[in-house]
């Protein structure tokens, strides 16, 4: 196996033994692996020949691009580690046409930094970006905090390249608005997770960069208030709302607690704290801000006199994982539930966690202005028992609201149980059966998203 | 059969004969077709029933909606013709979420009203919007002029529910921004053309109903000036284009010559017009123009003062079908190709044209926001063999652009063997396998989409 691999990317481009470390642990520490072999191929042949050859000899393949994922997804235990790294070139990028075409191995900051010289923006943004990878970031249409006004990562790609589970190529490579010329795969692809194909290049969506952005922090009573204030956004700037995310006053108050020097947002404390960027200049929102402030639906409003207070205001909740991460033990979860839905959620969660266990105590932030919740739960005690009743307990909440256990980050292992609970059987069905169809021997990143079938 | 299907639907509801004359007519008026029967059932229990029936019997069904398909998609000859018009009801609308969940058979201009009093939208629009339905605007991913803002069908649907080829009910019906738990099976089966499934409810994507819309008509030197117009004035209004619509000198000479009472955009004829709509009040739009028209970028404006000034420039530009099939012979097409590549594919397919057929004219008219052209072609004269020629070098030139030979109307039966000869050979290959695993039978909608294997 290693002759043939190293035949086709050069011996130097094989990597056995310790020098698989970096990929034999992922980031959140939970999954360890020992790969067979980690190769690097260098551009979409090799990428191909390497397919063909583990299709040949039905060995399984991870593919793996920044190995960021938070689910497991790139565990590679006793399987060839395809690592995307090196097709890391931005290949071109069309001012005209607002797109770019890249390797999947682009890290996103340096596509963030090509198209900036160009005064556009790619606007897909989260924490991992200095090491999250445009195949991963495809393949787990990862969310974020500008979802609101730009969409999920599959609203940001026109056009993709995958190779196959036998080696073949498929030529998806348009950069087009319109186009009904049979079944949409790109989209099929996209969120995969690696087990239906090797996303190899894309070509992405830019947008000119904001004249201005307007970035406040701004108090309601309600959470209800608080989607009629994202309305009245929408409404006055025509959808220009670039975030709108939830603060409740427990993670204030936990950014006071855990993080140096944190200030608080407001002289007094208040339930629903907002964090508000809008893409324009700061009029239009100061003067409905002041109306709404004038009428009591909004209790409290600081928008930001320059960048730094800007940067100050996106600290807090860039805290976010530290600040969830600081108590332990804890139950996390990523769920999302239509936009009216959110506070139910909320209410629902609590009440019953405090059923489960009275001391409990639970925390959440969200990316409100798309209905997705980070739940995180503390439990009294480190009960293995409790923790998954917790877990279950979400879930039931989530399924009676009609939402989903997993909004951004997939399935991987780590919702394995999970899909198996609660997706709709005839989905988990259909979805076997493509998985079956497109990869026929099973090789392409086994063991992840889809549940084995009950016996 | 009858027995069979009138048993689950009730014998009113299953038409044969005279009865399905209706239904064995297409609106271009290409397909004919007997159907064996069409069922009209009342709900999705029932749509369940009749596939586990058909599924049983192994009877091939095709389904149907408004029927004005424009690609023998709906062609019913000899099988279960499916319709779902019945499935007429407009269940909720949810403002504070804003989403409205409907019936497959629910007509466009109905759910148009319905969201109208709540001074909410949904967008999608066009000519055939009094009958075309839900289940069809899905099943083919309908576009329209409205694409450059709010985006295909695709992108304003949340949710789904298809009964599957087996009768099995799938439930995707969810309102959720965020979902990734899975393979998305939303968009494989929005766009399939009915070959995977049978839509039968959706929840879809509403919109505040913009204060005020500003509509202008304005002339530019070229198309490349055209496309640096459309970037500036998304950048000025923050991306609040909803129209971007190209009509070029023969097309206004060609309303002149055929709308009776048509009148000229501009004292002077121009080359490039254009029928530019945003979605706010005209000053943003206005200052822009009279800056560009001073620095010789624009050549002529003219922007609606009312809406009866706005009303005569959309007649304008929706008398596109009386303009262009005012003339025969004529070889139609419905092609995107990337932004940029608008003018070269105009020019190519011209210079292409004459050699063809030194007599020969043509005509466009473009969505040219989103790359999407109306070429047509007028032969000296009606012969096939020339008319073929035509269209196999119009599908040239769009290849070589890396384009789209189908932008809107999709494939059906009027653009199988386009798609043998250009699609990438791996996607249609996939295509075919994602077909026979999720429709083993081969009984939904069979001999449209998918060309047959070359022997
Ligand atoms: C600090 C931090 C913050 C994060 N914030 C967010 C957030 O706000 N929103 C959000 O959605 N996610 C977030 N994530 C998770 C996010 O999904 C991933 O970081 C990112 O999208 C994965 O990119 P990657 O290149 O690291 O992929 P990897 O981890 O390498 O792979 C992810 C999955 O994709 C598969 N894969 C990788 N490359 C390919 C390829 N070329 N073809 C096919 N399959 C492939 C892998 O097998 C794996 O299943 C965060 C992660 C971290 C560590
Ligand atoms: C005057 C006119 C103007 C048009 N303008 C445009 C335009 O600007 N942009 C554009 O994109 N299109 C346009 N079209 C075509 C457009 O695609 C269709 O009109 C519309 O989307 C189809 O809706 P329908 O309900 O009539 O579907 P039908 O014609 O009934 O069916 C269309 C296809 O979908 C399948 N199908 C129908 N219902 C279901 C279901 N419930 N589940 C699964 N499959 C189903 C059918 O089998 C068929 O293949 C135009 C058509 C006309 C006649």
């Amino acid at each position: 196996m290693i002759e043939d691999l190293s035949a086709i990317v050069g011996p130097r481009y094989v990597l056995t033994g310790a020098d698989t470390d970096k990929w034999g642990r992922d980031w959140t520490g939970a999954y360890v692996a020992q790969p067979l072999a980690v190769v690097r191929p260098a551009d979409t042949a090799e990428v191909a020949a390497v397919m063909a050859f583990a299709h040949a000899a039905s060995l399984p393949v991870v593919p793996v691009s920044g190995n960021t994922g938070l689910n497991g997804g790139a565990h590679g235990d006793n399987a060839i580690v395809l690592s995307l790294d090196r097709l890391n070139s931005i290949e071109t990028i069309d001012v005209a046409g607002r797109s770019a075409t890249v390797g999947a191995g682009v890290v996103l900051t340096q596509l963030h930094d090509a198209v900036a010289a160009h005064d556009l923006i790619f606007p897909m943004t989260f924490g991992a970006r200095g090491s999250a990878m445009v195949g991963g970031i495809l393949s787990t249409n990862a969310g974020g905090s500008n979802v609101v006004r730009y969409g999920n990562t599959r609203d940001l790609v026109l056009g993709i390249e995958v190779v196959m589970a036998d080696g073949r190529i498929m030529d998806l490579m348009t950069a087009l608005h319109k186009d009904n010329s049979g079944l949409n795969l790109r989209h099929l692809m996209i969120g995969a997770e690696g087990t239906l194909g090797i996303i190899t290049r894309a070509i992405v969506k830019l947008f000119p960069k904001p004249a201005a952005y307007a970035t406040a922090t701004v108090a309601v009573p309600t959470l209800t208030d608080a989607l009629a204030l994202l309305h009245r956004i929408q409404a006055v700037t025509g959808g220009a709302v670039e975030a709108f995310e939830y603060m409740p006053a427990a993670y204030i108050a936990g950014h006071l607690a855990v993080v140096a020097g944190a200030k608080p947002p407001f002289a007094k404390a208040h339930d629903v704290n907002l964090l508000i960027e809008v893409g324009e200049d700061a009029d239009r929102l100061t003067t409905l801000l002041a109306e709404m402030l004038e009428a009591d639906q909004v209790l409290d409003a600081v928008i930001a006199q320059n960048e730094a207070q800007r940067q100050d205001m996106w600290a807090r909740r860039e805290a976010a994982a530290e600040i969830t991460f600081h108590r332990r033990p804890f139950v996390d979860t990523d769920v999302a539930v239509a936009l009216p839905m959110v506070e139910r959620f909320l209410t629902e969660a609590r009440a019953r966690l405090t059923e489960l266990d009275p001391e409990a105590d639970d925390l959440s932030v969200a990316h409100l202005g798309d209905g997705n919740i980070h739940y995180t739960a503390y439990p009294s005690r480190d009960d293995p028992a409790l923790k998954d009743a917790i877990k279950e307990m979400v879930e039931d909440v989530v399924t009676e609201l009609r939402g989903s256990f997993s909004a951004e980050h997939g399935v991987g292992i780590s919702k394995l149980k999970t899909m198996a609970r609660r997706k709709d059987p005839v989905a988990l069905d259909t979805m076997r059966a493509i998985k079956a169809a497109l990869d026929p021997k099973g090789i392409l990143n086994p063991g992840k998203l889809y549940p084995p079938k009950r016996a």
